[in-house]
């Protein structure tokens, strides 16, 4: 490794990433996003040695939003079977916006991928299947993986959600249509928009998704999150649909395995090495946070990190 | 490294994929590629440090077809500017059949990326601009990358795919159509197809793309193809978009970044290592060797290779 | 008039069509359709000038289901300003299927005419904001124009059909999502659905729709159900609109504006001259009845009836 | 009928839509229709009892465009059977713009009506493999059914549609690539933008189209154009895909079948009765003539006409 990471470099990296504040959007489709300011900036990473670092608004939390996904999906994956779960939802990008309905109708009712609204719901219902709560449970498991017992869902931005739910509860009833969807819709979105509101911090994230950086195993727990296989598998999937219809650009840019939320987080993996979370809310024409992907790439251009 | 590779390894897990040729369809839209027997299985690895390893059908030639477009695109990297490239072509998945209209229509005749039907004929519109005689061209850095100078294109195939161009002629009106072909069709076309039906083995193929695992540098030629940068982002996008719309599933199973063709063969890396070519003349349904794909499933998780 | 009207022709061309029962398909996308006998075949006409005719099963009441599109429409503009309506919904034939989503989103939940799903949804959002009690108030208008007080909802089918209205309740939502439907989204499907399950016969849908061959006027009726312009608008609506994706086709081989509903009813309007109702279960591809739309084609045919 | 028609009738009818010059937009596509001063405006009235009416600019030539498509149907009808042309091209509407890729490519290339450019190209194309001299005899043919011999393509318009034709070569070739387009490209292309360029009058395209008002017979002819029912045939396309995506719009607000072209003319038939031709170069979003559907518009609502 050519450079050394520290807080200063890390500094360093916010500060020149900076300007771009200003020239994204911060999303604004519920209330209690839009206001969010749009000059937050935050950045941490934990490795696989134990390291943690942080700059800039690394323990403020934010609402996590898809990234949310990326845990519902972990969660499907220890109460199903693989073939149980890839029946029901694809594993390849689907070169649509994240809510279209298009795709969902021209392939029967299968969403392409888990990281589109359309595939995470399908998780969702797969866990309203084999979670007695699922909501408690999810509260459960982030608390585990992060240390920290206070993390929470955010009450106002899950009714927020819930009260423009409206595109989201077509998806599921279009995939109820065809028979890809088996419990109660606002049951689910419930769910869902919970899991959407949960409120981390970049430093919280990174230590949260430091085991899809070290082979599944958590460094505080006794037994694994996920195999190795399914690791790097969980991984491939982040490489080729995390950042919604962009992930060959940032695959490009940054060359990391990561996923997106509409809060302005993006979680990335360097496989073997550490787990690094950015947060800045004003968004690019995707939908992924623009400064935080700026950061993202001025750091692995730095460090000479790409996967590539 | 777990296991260390040698060729009794690569024989065992040709046997171990043999049983699945008859499953795969050869692709037949032109005669000359129809006629191909099915029952063909070969693979080549060449290492960054010197090793040369195969086994079964390695060393017979096959048509390289869409393996080409990363060889166009590498060309076009010499002689363009990074802006002038990308500003005509994206790159992200298509989520489309590599030989849609559709997307290419909606999108106002940019297309998703180099990788794609639409793509490379917009990169081949490139060539024709800067090269004076662009098959000449492309023949000698063939020859040079391979070491092989009897190298040559398959002109029974080229003029068949001529014959059955309507589709391709149609993509590059459309792009026309918006301003982003400039050059005669036809003859764009000649140099699309001459290139999609250059002859190569899997022994061949291997060496020839062994600079994408080695920071752009080909082992026996004293300046670099290209640079390690763009090594890492031609990587990137083959492993976004390098196998037809499968380009997740391929990630979820083989975890390497790759590139295919409809003759059979897919070139894949492992970087910092290898590069692996594949030959096996049946198709899964998007397109991608059915056997190929396995086999290459079967040897990285034998060596526990994924960049993920 | 070459050919006068009486039973025994109609008889004659009921005789010419049976022979096409065998070649479609009756409904089957809900049980109580499903169950129908495929043999059923009716025919039943009113003129202007107060004659009636009928033969086959003409006086056996059928599900009208989409044919009630048009009632619906005729109620909401009883009850909405020109504007208020086409600013929800608009009048051009969609070229798609009935219960298709992709233009919908495409076109920003406005749907293309009041006669497919969508739009008929949103004729129904209407009526429920002005119309105390939307079922009660369909019941009175078609005993009213029919003549018959014992003219009712099928509850059977109605329930059946809220039991697979997944996707009616993807499009409800999708519209909600861009702001194009304003009531509770059961509510309205309900009310949608039973419209859908009127029960009547070929001799009433006949004498029901007669105000549309009359300039908007019913002959028992005092005061007129719409204007002459607007007769003239809703002909020419159902002209273009009427018969799902084959309007052309329709209008081809018929030449008269119609309505057809899946449970295997057409009715068609000769302006100023007679309401024609035809009834066989068994639907062609774009789920038109086949032996109806054959027997219209012959009786047009016959008669040198065509507005064209 | 209510009123009488008179010069001075069709004067004030101009007079009432000039104020809507201003309100549309001149066809820009290509130079030599862009340069037509977009405050013409003409009417023509020819009767099936042998009367004709006129105001306006009504003498004037200009660029016939799309309606040129329902002469070269016409000419396929007079020399291919029935189902030789209707298993190549539908007679539906298409719901999509008149130059769209999209749907052709959904439906394996059959283009859904005559009247959209895809499948005006397939009757080119049809009339390429049987007329000798596919654009003299066009030429004859118009000058006949209009009695003025020295009606002809403007070639500057023809050559400027080719310079711009990448669009429509797409079209071509994609069919083509389907196996529905059997002749050279480039030629029938060249057919195609003669007839488009095909340069008439109001009151020429009136008399040329009477026959359509009068049961396939041309006044001065003494061998029908076609039979009657080819003729309501005719009329029944033009009512529903006349008017490009605006079919229903324009049967809801004028109610007779009519076709548009990108120059400005508009020409609708009342069965029976007569032909009409209006002419304002600005068109709307659809492409049809803004002033010159107001103009129909008025006069139908005055005289009492429409089909329906």
């Amino acid at each position: 490794m050519a450079t050394v990471i520290n807080n200063t470099m890390l500094d360093a990296i916010l500060a020149d990433v900076r300007p771009l504040i200003g020239r994204g959007k911060v999303a604004d489709y519920i209330p209690a996003l839009a206001c969010i300011p749009g000059n937050k900036l935050g950045i941490a990473i934990s490795t696989v040695d134990g390291q943690h670092y942080s700059a800039g608004d690394a323990h403020e939390r934010f609402s996590i939003q898809s990234i949310s996904k990326v845990l519902s999906l972990i969660v499907a994956m220890n109460h199903y079977k693989e073939e149980e779960i890839w029946q029901r939802v694809g594993k390849d990008p689907s070169g649509q916006p994240f809510n279209s309905l298009l795709q969902l109708e021209m392939e029967q009712g299968i969403p392409r991928n888990p990281f589109i609204n359309a595939g995470a719901l399908v998780v969702c219902d797969m866990l309203q299947g084999r979670l007695s709560a699922p909501r408690q449970r999810m509260l459960e498991i982030v608390r585990k993986l992060s240390g920290k017992t206070d993390i929470s869902y955010d009450a106002v931005v899950a009714r927020s959600e819930l009260d423009h739910s409206a595109r989201n509860a077509a998806i599921a009833w279009l995939m109820k249509s065809f028979g890809n969807f088996h419990h109660d819709v606002a049951t689910v979105l419930q769910n869902y928009f919970h899991y959407c509101s949960l409120k981390m911090s970049c430093s919280e994230l990174a230590r949260t998704f430091l085991f899809l950086a070290d082979r599944g195993r958590a460094p505080h727990l006794t037994s694994p999150v996920i195999t190795p296989l399914q690791t790097r598998q969980v991984n491939a999937l982040m490489a080729t649909s995390g950042m919604y219809q962009n992930a060959g650009e940032f695959a490009w840019r940054v060359g990391l395995p990561a996923k997106s939320g509409v809060g302005g987080g993006i979680v990335a993996i360097v496989p073997q090495e550490m787990a690094i979370a950015v947060w800045s809310p004003e968004l690019d024409d995707a939908g992924n946070s623009l400064a935080g992907i700026a950061a993202l790439e001025k750091l692995t251009r730095q460090l000479g990190y790409s996967v590539y």
